[in-house]
Order: C-alpha cells, then sequence, then structure tokens
C-alpha cells in the first residue's frame, strides 16, 4: 500500500490507496487573480492568509501555495506566503512553482516535509528539481510531460511519468515520494480526456504503485455548471485509484462529491465523514466555509 | 458493441456501451407510497400518469411501471397502469413485477418491445420467465441472486448472472436481451457494495459482454444529502462500464451526476446535451420537473 507522507511542524497527512482522499486547497495562486496578485505584489497578505483558513476550514488536508507574479521576486513572495500560511494553519504544504529558485526559496523556510510541485519530464528541470528534493527529503509532483510537449497519447504520459519516478530513485526518492499529475485536460475540448485519465490513473497505481494528483478544475474549463462536472470528474477518478487532487473545497458540489466518493470507494468508515458533514449545517463547515469561516468556537 | 434495443410503439431506446446512460423513471411503484398504492387500489391512476409525464420531462428515456400492491389484483392493476402510462408517453417500459402472471398481463397490452423486470437465477423462476420473454420477443432484468439468497460474494453473484445469461440463450435469448442487475446493497450497511459493484459491472460488461441496471437508490438507503450519495454512486458505476439504472431523473443531483458522467464517458458529443440542460434554467426540465411539469408549450 503506497504511502506518501506529508507534514507541517505539526501535523502529518497520508496520501495514499488506503485512505481518504486528501484535498489540496488551489486557491493560493495568483494566476487568474489579478486583486491577489496586486496586493502579493505590494507585500499584502491579508487575503493569502484568509484564503489559508477558509480552505481549511473548508476541508482542505494540505494547501497549495503559488506566487507565480510577472515582473515580481516570485522567490521572495513565495517564502514569505509559506512563512505566513504556516503560521495561521497546521496542515502541510504543496510548494508550486515552475522557477527553481523560488521552489528553493520556499523550501528554507518550509517547516515539516512538504509536497514539491513541480518536477517535469524534461531532463533539465529533472536534473534540476529532483536533487532539491532528494536533499531536503521531500516528496515531489511529477508532470507527465516533457521536452515534446503534452502529449495526448496517455501511453506515451504513461511513459514519461515511469521515466520521472526512475530518475527520481537515481536520486534516492522512493515512487512513494513520487505523486503523479497525470494532467487533465478540458473535457469540452476533447471528448474523451476524462477516459483517459481514469485508464492512465489505473495504470500509474497498478503498474508504477504512485499516488497520483491533478489540477482538477481544469477539467471543466469553459463549460456551464462546471463546478457539478468537476466534482463529477473527481468521483469517477476516485474510483479508478486517484488518491489527491489540488481543488477548490469551497466548492460546495466539489467537496460533495469528493465525500460522497469516499464514502462509495470505503474510506469512510460507517460513513461517519459524511454523516457529520451533512446532520448538522453548522457542522458543516465545509459547505458554508466563507460564510463561518468568521464564526470559529460557535457551536456546532 | 452490445446494445439492448427497448421499443414503445413509435420510439426506440438503445442502452449499450456506446450509448448515453439510460435512465428508467423508478417512481411508478406503489412499493412505500402509501397514497399511491391506496388511489391504484381504487382504480385511480391520476397520479400514476402525472408521475410518467413529469419523469419524462425530467429526463427518463424510460419508466419501470410496477403494480405490486397487496391483496390488489396485480396483473389487472399492472395492464391497466401500462395502457394508462403509453397513451400519454411514448417511452418504452419496464414491466415490473415478481408475479409471473402480473407479466404475462402486462406484456399482453404492450405496444412494442419492453424490459421485463425480472428473472432470477432461481431454477423454477428461470423456467416461468425466461419462455415468456422468449415468446414475446422482450428483452430482460436479471437479478444475481438465487435459491441461496444474494449473495455477499461478488464471485457467486456473476456466476448467477452467467447462469442466466446461458438459461437465457437457451430459450434462444440473447445476450444483448438481458440486462443483469448486479444488485447495489445500502452503503450504510456495506462499506464495500460500491466497489464490489463497480468490479462487478466490469466483469459483466468485459466477460459475460452484457448490459448492466441497478435500482439506484438503494445505495444511499439511511444515509443524509442521499440524493448526492446515488448520484456520485451513479458516475462511479457508469464510469466502470454500467449502462443504465432504474433511479429518479426528478431529483436534481441524481440527473445531474448522470448528465456529468455521460460528458466524462465521452457519450454526451461536443457535451450538447450537458450545455443545453444548463444553460437557460427553463430549458433545464430535469432539473425542475415537477414544477414545470404544467409548463409544457412554455417557450424554452
Amino acid at each position: 500500500m503506497t504511502r506518501t507522507i506529508l507534514s507541517s511542524a505539526t501535523k502529518e497527512v497520508v496520501i495514499g490507496f488506503d485512505q481518504p482522499f486528501v484535498m489540496i486547497g488551489e486557491r493560493i495562486n495568483p494566476t487568474g487573480r489579478k486583486l491577489l496578485a496586486a496586493e502579493m505584489k505590494e507585500g499584502n497578505f491579508d487575503r493569502v492568509i484568509a484564503d489559508a483558513i477558509a480552505q481549511v476550514e473548508g476541508g482542505a488536508q494540505m494547501l497549495d501555495v503559488n506566487a507565480g507574479i510577472p515582473l515580481a521576486d516570485e522567490p521572495a513572495l513565495l517564502a514569505k506566503a509559506i512563512q505566513l500560511v504556516q503560521g495561521v494553519t497546521d496542515v502541510p504544504l504543496c510548494i508550486d512553482s515552475s522557477i527553481i529558485e523560488a521552489l528553493e526559496a520556499g523550501i528554507a523556510v518550509y517547516e515539516g516535509k512538504p509536497l514539491i510541485n513541480s518536477v517535469t519530464g524534461e531532463d533539465e528541470n529533472l536534473e534540476r528539481v529532483l536533487p532539491l528534493v532528494a536533499r531536503h527529503g521531500a516528496a515531489v509532483v511529477a508532470i507527465s510531460n516533457d521536452e515534446t510537449g503534452i502529449s495526448e497519447d496517455p501511453d506515451v504520459r504513461f511513459e514519461v511519468a515511469k521515466k520521472i519516478v526512475n530518475r527520481a530513485a537515481d536520486h534516492g526518492i522512493k515512487p512513494e515520494d513520487v505523486v503523479v499529475d497525470p494532467l487533465v485536460m478540458p473535457i469540452g475540448a476533447m471528448g474523451g480526456a476524462g477516459r483517459q485519465v481514469f485508464a492512465l490513473v489505473h495504470r500509474l497505481r497498478t503498474e508504477l504503485g504512485v499516488n497520483t494528483t491533478c489540477g482538477a478544475s481544469n477539467v471543466s474549463f469553459g463549460l456551464p455548471n462546471r463546478h457539478v462536472v468537476t466534482g463529477t470528474f473527481l468521483a469517477m477518478a476516485i474510483s479508478h485509484g486517484m488518491t489527491s487532487a489540488i481543488m477548490n473545497p469551497l466548492h460546495k458540489e466539489v467537496k460533495d462529491s469528493v465525500m460522497a466518493a469516499d464514502v462509495l470507494n470505503n474510506q469512510d468508515p460507517n460513513c461517519a465523514a459524511w454523516i457529520q458533514a451533512n446532520r448538522d449545517p453548522n457542522a458543516d463547515a465545509g459547505a458554508r466555509g466563507r460564510r463561518t469561516g468568521r464564526r470559529r468556537g460557535a457551536s456546532a
């Protein structure tokens, strides 16, 4: 049973085949969020802190932290964001950047064992990111694209993932510390994208023995009522073995679908989490994360 | 590609591996509906007619019709219900009874090729139902229990299904006219019930080449927010190959989940049905079946 263990200073989270699905909050990411980007660039992290608290109250077991802002000092911003988020929450973090210096700065200030997001199958990228991951005893998200881009052929994506897992092993990183992202395309642009991912997740799990994750929202890009599409996608992916996703736990349809999928996948013993979340509206912080965010301590 | 073709006097519906999921409306069933049972027993079929219209407007491609009322003349009631339903809708029907005489009476008045619900793996039942199905060129739902009851072992349930398919063949009924119900247990009572069904559906499809169906609502029995559990179950089952279910298309969460699963399973070309259902609230009869039931003809 593959288990990827991540930690903060005080808390451990396990991504694993025999575990409830791990929701990694996606919100702390300035990509496509102009206001957040402007604020972070000016050194105002109020929204980062609020987003961190709201997502954890909404059920996120981990948080992704990204500071990718054009013309900004990304390493400094990412390090600052990580320190602040670790100051207000106790969940392990996913340190997210395509810039090696930013990953380095983030890891340097991080307390615990983080998930580094990400390494690709490109040789240059592998040789820069993997030593960093190995040196800090971290885990890493492996994105299954390489120099040739993102293949539409799932067999090619599988081979890229396999290459990354093997290369990681050369650096002393075990397969359980490589979480593969099979890459999720918008279903509106590519009708076979869902079935590809389901088949790929199954292969990654059974043949490589690795955990998997994805940027879930992408699947519903451009469609109406998209949170239902995203949630349904995750439930289907879970039933084929996906074990985590970078997603928004504050979208009720998405979170409900993931929690129901845990029940149906036999990862919610006695349906306890489901019953707890759905019995008393005040106890369901997930469905109302934003609104109850200010009412912590109120009786449930 | 297995295709089960059902028909009314004027309309054909195909259950198949390469088809959108077929929603069979579950509502016309007096079990657990005291008022409906009392009305039908008195010869009042107004609610049957209203339920038929509402479910078809809600997106049901077929309707299940059951008249199982204690101490009533079930054959006469079932025949009457089928005639009335065929008078107000054009979808093929699922003739549902555990009493052979009721099935006979229902088939006798039915126009088209119905789905007979059901035959079990019990020898006596097989030898009474299958000749009826064969004689009328109908299709049949095969429930995978036998003299020993419902096994908790999915391998036993698979073997019972296989026995029924083979016995049907002896009567000249092709595998594509046998739709297997793998039997769905309440997930709250049996945590492994979901994964069992997913594995069984996959085997039934790949090894026996048959279509599958189930009584979907049963999975969420006793749980809060149960329509989300039922809908999520169906999406997961669809991704493992389930091709139809007896369900309630008027429950928005269930129908949305099935429609999103069709999108993600690449059975909704260009997401056309999804976009149509979600673009304009007035066009989405499914989500609001009951309320818009009286407003047919209103502009969408």
